[in-house]
Formats: structure tokens, sequence, C-alpha cells
């Protein structure tokens, strides 16, 4: 069992996706880290930039093989040939709705060009694959005689297609066995249905040995069957190993950010949530024992588990989250914290850390000495030199500090870090803090939309999270930023007593 | 066949998700309206906020059956008679596990317990299903005493339960046909593997009547299988009705908005990009025959078909979209727009209206009249009255104008309004211009990250997309809509001599 990808050809034909010869170069040597046997590396008859894309990848000397599609012209076959590639896709129309109203052609007319193209790749010295396109909605006998065509010219290989996500696992099953009889079988399968791995995994039954997918099912519409699902069921469930599994969160991040399609939270394997958890049964039991609600340990695809608070945190998870934050709290403390964790969760908001350890300082009746504190914010932005202004408490002492950014916000983060370094005194270390993620979610709708902005900080090993939302990107954000700086002090004052008696 | 939507519940359990009573009640409106037979509302032991939550939905007096789910206590039982609901999800341990270490207890006491709860739901008049939790790593024997046992005891059925997402096809089937011989069996089923809707088909395959699902697949982890899948599968691949699938796409929707779960792109069904064609081959194909790239109507379930510009738009796709702002090309035209249109994708940019029609005109050495152009931007933010003026030339002539908002951003696009309404001529129609849409991507990263800004203006029947990148998030805003505007004002000019004469 083999994997080929084709993240760089069908996953980029996927709408505003493109990736530069830098990003595709990245990806490619995360697949081939991966030992992903196939990368597909583009089609060299899109254009120049492409095909200079591929020669990039051929050079790369991957141990992986590397191959272009072809439409089914000679001409596109030499293209392929230019970019020194080691092997080729051959297209071809297989059902009567491709081979008539796309191409205009018959069924013998497209058998006899298959095994000519087939042919003259050869001749080329390339290992071909012919891929019939459509070919779930083709007749099978003709399906056949493709293949039969394409193996007696010399393929290595034919390729099955549901290039509409249009089958099922009974039809792909029958149509896969038909063609694995003839000679090696390739599978190629969308999503349209939600079936791209059940029917990648009935044509494996039937025979198939070489798996067509993409990073994070990036791909045409609702996209290909995604490569990390594939291998994990096939490893999880069949014992059948194809690529690193460890590889597999590198390398869907990878991707992700080479193409600009996110990953859904409750992705399989590489969501952000695929290891978290959040409820308190579910938290609870996953304290007890890591495999109470998880298929596999999150390290088996180079993760980590997550415990996550919310609505339906219950006592376990707060408890294990404050003590995170070197917090103790009695029994009936816990129970009020979880009552009001869950409260202001369901007031639909997310619980960050300064909100946890907020509740817990009021639970009890902590007063918590403010460190630093934004008094005034001021930024201007739109013309050359976005500049900012603000005055902040820093241990009780008023200062005053600008800077300028990039943007008004960029421009006030300056102007904070200014403030608190400049206060020379223990608060001062507080401006090494590092602002580890800056988040804002899409904002959709109106400019007159409230925007939450999530910051993570850290300081040594320390990090704290806080959210604020405002209507002013630029509030919001200073907000964010100044509350995560006094925590991560008033944290270290509560660990380090020598501080505190300052 | 039958679908049980646990989205308020199972879907409510995934991190971080949070809905509040309005977002439930409107979420099982639109469950309803798609035919949706069975609502799993809450978990009545929750909490007081949640069984007012399921208390409102079955207010609601729909047509579907209202649930609640309850842990294996009689407590919990009635908690859920309390809130009226007309049936229960009594959840038992079934895997060694589950049953000894997370409950301490032994297989013959579930047995036992699992029995009596069903004898006092059913005393309390519900319907009640028994799931073994953990059931796909239970032994099936023991499996199947419990199954018996709840059928022994009136409960109406037991369902399969895949809770950590560890099965396979070859497994599911066997369980579900042993519990299907003693009694009506459900099937509920997580795509930690990807494998959710193959194993939710195996277990239908084998007997179930009855799959629970979310919409969207939100829920723990990797989430549930997504409902919009199973039904447009059994749809179309076994002629299975089970819910409108023209509701589908309002459903994901709003769910989308009542989770804060944004739908990926390449999400089968509902994505954003399901039905859209970008490649020069698809559409191509697309648009000699809406079905050369589809498995089955974006019309089936709610949505229309989109064709998008980008790397591998051709000459059909870009004539198409030139045809639709107005623009003719002749061949030699089209062919150069098409390269550039390519170009510019592959430096990692979307294409928007404004590139298409930006190139069309360098192409054909049209000169374009800008009639509205910003030539100065000043904004103040961070304090309490976000303020911003511009300097726009309309129509060769210089406006200034000042306005607030709740942001920068919005403070500006008041100030634009203003400018260009003040000019009291055939420009003043562009103020009234509905921005249809104002989408920021995500932001993450540092605080100096460049921010892209895509905005859809529509005047009339005619609608343009702009997008616009700088560090600086009110910049990229205001010449986005600006440019948008102008764009508008240019176009009616094209198409209204009158005007243009003026």
């Amino acid at each position: 069992m083999r994997l080929l990808d084709t993240t760089l050809r069908d996953g980029e034909q996927a709408p505003g996706v493109s990736m530069s010869p830098d990003e595709k170069a990245d990806v490619a040597r995360a697949l081939d880290r991966a030992g992903v046997d196939v990368i597909e590396a583009g089609s060299a008859c899109t254009g120049a930039g492409e095909r200079e894309t591929i020669r990039r990848v051929v050079d790369l000397d991957l141990d992986a093989t590397v191959t272009s599609f072809a439409r089914g012209v000679t001409s596109d076959v030499d293209l392929a040939v230019d970019c020194g590639v080691d092997g080729v896709h051959v297209v071809v129309p297989a059902s009567d709705r491709h081979v008539e109203q796309k191409v205009g052609s018959t069924r013998e007319e497209v058998a006899e060009t298959t095994a000519d193209l087939v042919e003259h790749a050869r001749d080329h010295g390339l290992w071909v694959e012919v891929i019939g396109e459509d070919g779930s909605r083709a007749d099978l006998d003709f399906l056949e005689r493709l293949a039969e065509a394409a193996h007696e010219a010399g393929a290595d290989r034919f390729c099955f297609a549901d290039t509409v996500g249009h089958t099922g696992p009974e039809h792909a099953y029958e149509a896969v066995s038909r063609l694995a009889d003839l000679g090696p079988t390739s599978t190629h399968t969308h999503d349209d249905l939600g079936l791209a791995v059940t029917n990648a995994l009935a044509s494996v039954a039937a025979g198939a040995d070489l798996v067509h997918a993409t990073v994070n099912g990036v791909g045409e519409r609702a996209g290909n069957v995604a490569l990390e699902e594939v291998a994990i069921a096939l490893a999880h469930r069949y014992g059948v190993e194809t690529v690193e599994l460890t590889e597999l969160y590198d390398l869907a991040r990878t991707v992700a950010d080479a193409t600009d399609v996110p990953l859904a939270p409750n992705k399989a394997v590489v969501g952000e949530n695929a290891f978290a958890h959040e409820s308190g049964i579910h938290t609870d039991g996953t304290l007890k024992d890591e495999r109470m609600y998880e298929p596999y340990p999150p390290e088996t695809v180079g993760r980590e588990r997550r415990l996550v608070l919310g609505k339906h945190t219950g006592r376990a998870g707060a408890e294990a989250a404050l003590a995170e934050h070197g917090v103790e709290v009695d029994d009936d403390e816990l129970q009020e914290v979880v009552a009001r964790v869950q409260d202001l969760a369901e007031r639909n908001k997310r619980v960050t850390d300064a909100d946890l350890l907020a509740i817990a300082e009021d639970v009890q009746g902590r007063e918590r000495d403010r460190r630093i504190e934004l008094l005034e914010l001021a930024a201007t932005s739109g013309g050359r030199i976005p500049t900012a202004s603000v005055r902040l408490a820093v241990d009780g002492e008023e200062r005053v500090a600008s800077g300028t950014g990039d943007g008004p916000v960029d421009a006030a983060v300056t102007a904070v870090r200014e403030a608190v370094a400049g206060s020379g005194d223990s608060t001062a270390v507080a401006a090494d803090a590092n602002l580890e993620s800056y988040h804002v979610d899409a904002i959709t709708g109106g400019t007159d939309a409230v925007v939450t902005v999530e910051v993570e900080m850290r300081r040594g090993d320390r990090t704290v999270t806080v959210a604020s939302s405002d209507g002013d990107i630029t509030r919001a954000s200073v907000t964010a930023m100044v509350d995560a700086l006094d925590r991560l002090l008033v944290a270290d004052e509560a660990t380090d007593p020598a501080v505190a008696d300052d």
C-alpha cells in the first residue's frame, strides 16, 4: 500500500488556492519527510511558472517519485518530460459525458489515443499512470477496455477516478475489482458526498495499491480524500503502514499555511480540537486514563492533548487548569469556580486563563494587585506613519510613551513596551514577555462588527491567554495585551516571594 | 431510515462551543424545518440554564421528537422528565475500560442498573434509547447482553456508540448486525479516523435504522458524523430520503453562526467551495454542461454554483466573468487577460472583480476615468470616540469630510459616505451603495501582520468585489471601499450613456 499526494496539483486547483514556488518546495519537502511515495508536483501544461516550480521540486532530489499531470495530448507529455519528472499521469475521458460532450470524441478514438500516449511517454522513459477521468460515471465495460489498452501499451498503472465525488463503496469496490484483475490499480476519490475515505478504503479492499490524496483534503469543490485520514485509518484499523504518522501534523500546518485554507477545528487528525477535551465527563475520564476518550494517543500523529475550559468544564478540569497557574482551591471554592466558569461560557464566551484566574481570585476573596493597567490610549492610522500613545499605571506610577508601527495596533504595542521597559524596576522585565500569538477571528459583516482579539503571551515557561472584545480593534488588542502582561507579572510575584517582598 | 440530531448536546460539548438559549431555539427550528426526526436538545443534568433551554425547545411544539441525554442514574432521568421532553437517552458504560475504570463497577451491575433505569424512564412515559458508551471497544457478547437487558426492560432502542471514533466498517457491521437481531438499533459515530460516514453507512447496511449526527459534524474532538453528509450520501447513493435536502445549507449556516465553528471551504455539501469551479478544464466543462463536474446540482441542497477566478482560470471562465460586468473582449485580448489573471493569482493573490476589470482595461488600452479617489485618510482610535477624516477627489473636485463610528474603520466609512453624498451630482448616488460584505481574514501571528480586507458592494443589481492589503487595517479597509464605489460608478456610466454625457 502506497500513497500518492496531489496537493501540489489537484489541491492547488481548489478555488482561491495558489502556492508560490517556495511554498510548493516547502510542501514537497514536508511530504518527503513524511515518506509519501509519489508526489504529483503540478501540471506542466499550465504555464511557464508552473513548469519552473515542477523543476524546482525535481531538483530537491527527494526520495519520492515526482510526477506531472498531463492532459491526453502528446504535447502535454512533452512538457512534462522537459521538467525532468520521473513520471506522468495521462488523463483521458472515461465517461460518455466526458468522451462525447467535453472532448467531442468517441470511445474507440479515446482507447486508441490512450495507447499512443502511453507509448509516447514510455519512449521518454517515464513511469506512466493512466487516469480515466469521471471513471465512476463511466460504463464499466469501457473502463475495462481503457485499462486494457493502457496496460497493453505498457502503462505502469491505471487509476479509478471518482472525479466528481459521485460514487459509493459498492460501486467503487466493483469497479476497482474488475480493474485490478487487469493490472496495478490506483484510486482517486473526492468528498462531495462525504464518502472520499469510504470509497478509498473500498478501493483498497478491492485491490487498489496506490491511493491518491491531498493533505487536509484540499482540492476542487469539497476536496480530495485527506491523506492524513487515509494514513491513520489504514494504520489504526488494518495495521497497514503507509507514511510516518508523526509527521502528519507538521505536514498539515505546512499545507494550511501554503494554501491559506484553514483547518476546521473539528477536522479529523489535524484540527485544533482533534485531541482537546472540554466536557466534564470527558476531561474527568481523560485525567483518570488518557485512553478513555481517545482512539489513539495524540503523539501518534505528532500532537499533544489539550484540556479546554468551557460550559461543560467539571471539577477535575478546572482544578487541573488552576494548578497549572499555581492556584490551589478548596472543595467549596472549586465548586463555585466551576459554576462561574460554566456561567461565563454559557453567555457565549470563550473562557481564557485570565477569566479563570479572575474568577478564582473573586471566589477566594483575594484582591488582585494590578501592577500594569491601561489608563488611556490614542492611536492614529490611515496616514503614512501609524502612531499611538498610551498612559499606563505601572505599580501605581503613571507612565506615558508613544510608538509607531505598521498599523495602529502595532504602534500601540510598541508604546506599551516602551512604557513598561522605562519603569526600570521589577515590572521592566515584563517588556521581555513574548507575544506568542495574536489572533483576531475573521471579521465578516459590517465595519461596525465587534472584534474579539485573543493574545497569548509567554515569559519563561509561563504562558497566559487573554481575550478582549470591542468595536475598536486597536482598543481590544491593547487591552488584551496589557492584561496579559499584568497577569504574567502577578503570577511571577505569587511564585517568587523575593519579588513580592520588594 | 431516520436521523437523530445531537448538535444541541454532543455538538455543544465541542471545545469552545456554547450556544445561547436563543441560538439553540434557532437551531431547533431549523432542524425541524429540515424534517429531522429526533432532536436531542441537551443534557438535563448539566445545570439549571441547560434545563431552561431544553424546556424552551420543548415549548416550540416542533414536529420532531425532543429528547434529553441522561447519565446512568435515576436522578438524571428525573431531571429530563422535569423538562417535559418526549424521550431520554440513557448512557451506560459498555467497554471494560468504562465499566471498571470510569465507573468502578462490574458488567453484572451495569446490566442490572440499565434495566432499572429503563423501567424508571418507561414509568414516566418516556421514549427510551439506551446508549452503550464506548460500545465499539466493548466485548461484543457483553454489548449484546446490555442490549438484551435494555429491550427486556422495555427500551425502545439500543445504540451502538463509537464514542471515541475508534471503529472501522467491518467491526461496525458485525456489532450492529448482532444488536439489530435483538431489537431496533441506532448508530452513533465519531470522526477521529475520518471514518464517521463509513461507519454510519456500515451500521445502516447492518440494520441500524436511526443515525445520530450533528450539523457540520460539530462535536467532541474531530466531531460527530455530519448530518448533511449522511443525508446526501443516503439520498444520492441509495435513494433513501431522510430530511429535506434543500434545507441543508440554511441549517449549516444557522449552526455555524450559533456555534462559531467556521465551515472549512472544502467541507462536503456546505463548504464555500463545494460548488465552486476555478480550474480552466472544470470551468470550461461546467459552462458546456453543468453536470460535467458535479455529482448533483447545488440546488439540491439549497445552494448555487460559483465560478471563481484564479491561477487555473481559462478562457471560458474569464470571458464569462467579463461578460457579467458588460465587458467584451476579442480573442487576442482574452488570451492576454487570462495570462495576466493567472500571473496575478500565481503571485499568491485572490483575483477579485476589480483586478479582472483593471486587467481588461489595461489590455484594451482603455484609460479608466477614476471618479472617486482616496487622497488622504486620518483616523484616531483607542479613545472613546473613534474619529476619521478623508480627503477624496470626486469627479476631479476635492472633498473633505469626517465621521465617527464604533472603531476607526467604521468612522472612516462614515466619512467616505459623507464626502460622496455631499457632492450633490451624479456621484452622490454612490453613497447609497450597500456594503454587502466586509471580510477580514483571521489574523494570526504578530501585530505587524499584513491584513487583507475584501469588500463586496452592491448598487441595484450590480455587485463588485475589491480586496486591499496593508499593515494598517484602517487604510486597507477604506482603500478597498473607495475603489469599490468607484468601480460601481464607472460601471453605471458604461451602461448608461445619459450619465456619461452629463
